[in-house]
């Protein structure tokens, strides 16, 4: 049986992604088409327990489909991990009639949501918006795509540079936990090199390989490194590297917070878009307690729990190869 | 038993597309690793003919991943259509001891790739590169990606001037067989409306929809129109419209040939790299008639039997509706 | 004596152009700091007519200096033109108590300022914005740095597939009656010709530099054909020159008014911010009747009078003979 | 009486700038144009003393046009400034005959030029590439609009996260002498405030600054650190600031050497073309030991002793104000 639910609120939450805004964009829309009443929370979680809870109408998510960040702005809330900060969230809830809620983040966000809505019972869906591109159940995460055209475009102005000077680049990228944006942009940027938080590479391999393209001639190097790798950030690694092989100018690039800004890309708007319709609908329909999620080209359903506890990304072997093969 | 091949060339025809020179390098780069002796055809069929076949190297393909168009160029070639020429392509080939062969094209490349394969018993493989992305075994074709992202920038800036001015905006994306290209584009840039080819949509619907527009406050509209819609082109459509609802200031864009070029995409370079490395993998371990594709986050083999026979694209159900009920 | 100015409004009027809004920002905060009450008229003088003028303050300015477009919007209006019209403007800037007027336009704005400022006593300045840069008393008028970004970035990725095919492109961008744009962009994306409205160019003449170009192989040609040029679009001079040289594929793209639109570049951003800035303290100081421009690196006022029937642009001789020199 | 000039060499020296390829390009066609043989240096004067010189015709300059970086490459070369090396780098130019020089790059390039004609009669020419603009007798260098140009796009994409989650950053920009980057791409994103190595700015000054923005509910703050400024760099200011300003969540992003790098803007393209063109064509009209400039709309020659003694770029007083101003 479907649920009679008449009031819907969504809120984004964790790091900022590009797409969130119109990933709000299709749930507001949706959620009016369907003839619900639908609003923003401001801040995450935080606005839930601050009573921060705002109407929407369709005009209020004119124009914002290509804007970078969120216009519910977002934050991370410790308070709403203890049973008093939940309590009030529910109560400013429950003071509105809102009886289903969106959620947009990663999985701390979705940790958050799960429990909420076992305990209150409220209808709960959420939706993967993260450049890390890091959860289970979705081929892509979002505002992932747009990260990954973003650094692109900035390594591509770095080689620039590197190969007016014969200049060895040591670039970090975002990526504690998961090296998917470093395997890919290093493989999309053509680097001579990638080290990851996943798997071990040693210096000495490394060394190997930036002689190697000394003697090929080649004019610079960039190697990608991951924030989360094993022997530190691309200052130390620099450092070590520099050591012990002194052919070219070394430099190192931290590229930051530019990573999470920007206009969305096409691929992460038409997913903000897909995704967010279609977590209203699946609501609509009786979901709950789900993530929605591009596999292929479809949108698939995962329940939070399930989402929450398998093993994610896992490196691809050929993306792997071809770092090796490609750079020669 | 894996065949002895030991000179493999490549090409591009048919219309160019971006990633083309990241596949090139690919293939190039993997071939070489592989200890082959690589070719660079130029102008795609025509230069088999022409016997404009010229050796490639690891250096040949440097600092192009990031470039548009391609560097062996590309052509149409109604001479490889005809046996004569075939005939002199093969025995340039034969000159040359060239037993692989790997083009990038789209379904006119492939069709010639199959016929010469099955003539001569050439090793062929097929990458799918053009910005319809209307091939079967491929969720994605090479250089739809970075399309998209063009294509909703320059839509971005028109927006801009017609929000300022009131206006209507009538924009002709390319697709003359396939909506795809318009249907995603009208996701991404929140447009008002999108005319298929594989779609009739009556004028008088579109009217009442961009009324509705007038009623809900909208300050611009924007309608995409598929080069290939079945009342003809922007202009033609404009006309129509403008007989029958005139409370915006009309105006029409045709996108034309800048919807081609540019750096390639993240996920184009990606894609684009991940293709050339397979097909020269696949085809070093027998493989022929056959077309590389991604399919989820796998590459797959489809006989070029297979992609040439089945229908392609079909537009998504959920970004029709979402064309409906985002653009309230 | 300084005027005693309490209350300012500020409209844009014309064609929008990138930069408008940083503009806009600027005089209202200007004001603001001044201790001053800002007002913004909607659609150029036809708001001031149906007193569609609403109070700003220094928020309602936040988060638009990189946007393109105008907050303000704009528009053509004949009524200003007729006594009544000026009449019913005059009341409604009477009724508000608003004793200074800013117009951020091109020479049609202007006009009507001037007759504004000088049957009524209005203090007015005026702010030159118009893609056009064909302003006497400016080097540079606001958004056309822009543009011609704009539009070389589209011409950059034309010559992406112009290249890939060996093809003859004609590109018509904008100035109908100023070649300015078109000679700019001319050089800065290599064009083997330009057509310009100042200038009779032979078509003879574009043949034998067209010839000139496949004799030194160039593997394909670009040529800029200004709007306004004496021998009508570029599609009509395409056909022209195909009937005489038919040696490449010919192609013609009309870029229309995605040049108008896009994110300011950094010059459009910090020119409208100083014309803005300036625009407010001369008023303030007494200044009426008078535009602000950039000469040099330094900000100079031009009584409308005098920027009004003063000839503008000249094509500079060092770019004309550039044109040719350079596309060798 | 015009000096009978036969062959001529360019370099690129000091850290690379956009439109040094597009300057590259003038230089060497201009050359061409007029009948002369012309040479291309590689690594700046260390390319003149290892005889690393290079003929180049029409076609070697082919599609660099928008291509950042310099294909000449460049190198600082300690040993251009001892007689040795200069001995030795005269002796490679006599050899080839040739008796025009011309050198892209900032005072440092202009000296080792200057010091290099006087002792050998060498006909030199400077054009002022660097992105730094800090050279006397040009209102622009080469390269410095695209810096600003890709700083702004850096910050757009760093203020959408900034504003999601209410942060401060401190965003380190180049610029070690001079705050010519840094106050305007200040003023051109918006900045609540800049660190200039010109200026002294008090801490206490800049969070009284901050709290305002507080007050008047600003959601994020963004401070531009010149490199060079007094406190340190955007580390040291930012933990200063922290210690007695927490309201916001602080960040700090260095941009570092994507800065250098790019597509050339407009500007540039044209710039460089112009600067290219001009000091071909004065050398051959007999000018040497001169700079050429953009002053106004025009292009004026500066003498190197000139260029390099006076004091060069001085903050603009508007500009200083506006940034208190325009960020209330």
């Amino acid at each position: 049986m479907e649920p009679n639910i008449r009031n819907i609120a969504v809120l984004t939450s964790g790091g900022d992604a590009p797409g969130m805004n119109a990933c709000i964009r299709a749930v507001v829309r949706t959620g009016i088409y369907h003839g619900k009443n639908m609003f923003g929370v401001m801040q995450g979680y935080q606005g839930l327990i601050n009573n921060h809870i705002i109407p929407m109408n369709a005009r209020s998510v004119s124009n914002i489909l290509h804007l970078g960040g969120t216009i519910l702005k977002t934050a991370r809330c410790l308070e709403f991990k203890e049973d008093e900060g939940m309590e009030k969230a529910f109560k400013n809830l429950k003071e509105k009639e809102i009886d289903g809620l969106i959620v947009i983040g990663g999985d701390g966000t979705f940790t958050g949501a799960q429990r909420f809505g076992k305990k209150y019972g409220v209808n709960v869906m959420g939706i993967p918006g993260t450049i890390d591109n890091d959860l289970y159940g979705s081929d892509f995460t979002l505002g992932y795509d747009t990260a990954v055209n973003t650094i692109i475009e900035a390594i591509d102005k770095i080689r620039d540079t590197a190969d007016s000077h014969d200049r060895l680049f040591f670039i970090e990228v975002m990526g504690r936990d998961s090296g998917c944006i470093a395997l890919r942009t290093a493989v999309a940027s053509g680097a001579e090199a990638v080290l990851l938080p996943e798997k071990e590479t040693s210096l000495k391999d490394l060394i190997i390989k930036l002689k190697e393209g000394v003697n090929t001639k080649k004019s610079s190097s960039i190697v990608i490194v991951s924030e989360g790798n094993k022997y530190g950030g691309a200052w130390d690694i620099a450092k070590s590297v520099k050591r012990k092989f002194n052919h070219y100018d070394t430099k190192v690039t931290i590229l930051g917070h530019l990573q999470r800004g920007g206009s969305p890309s096409g691929f992460d708007r038409i997913l903000g878009s897909r995704l967010g319709f279609a977590a209203v609908n699946e609501m609509l329909k009786g979901a709950t307690m789900q993530m929605v999620g591009l596999r292929g080209n479809e949108i698939k359903l995962t329940s939070l729990d399930v989402a929450l506890h398998m093993h994610s990304y896992k490196l691809e072997d050929d993306l792997l190869e071809m770092t090796k093969v490609l750079s020669i």
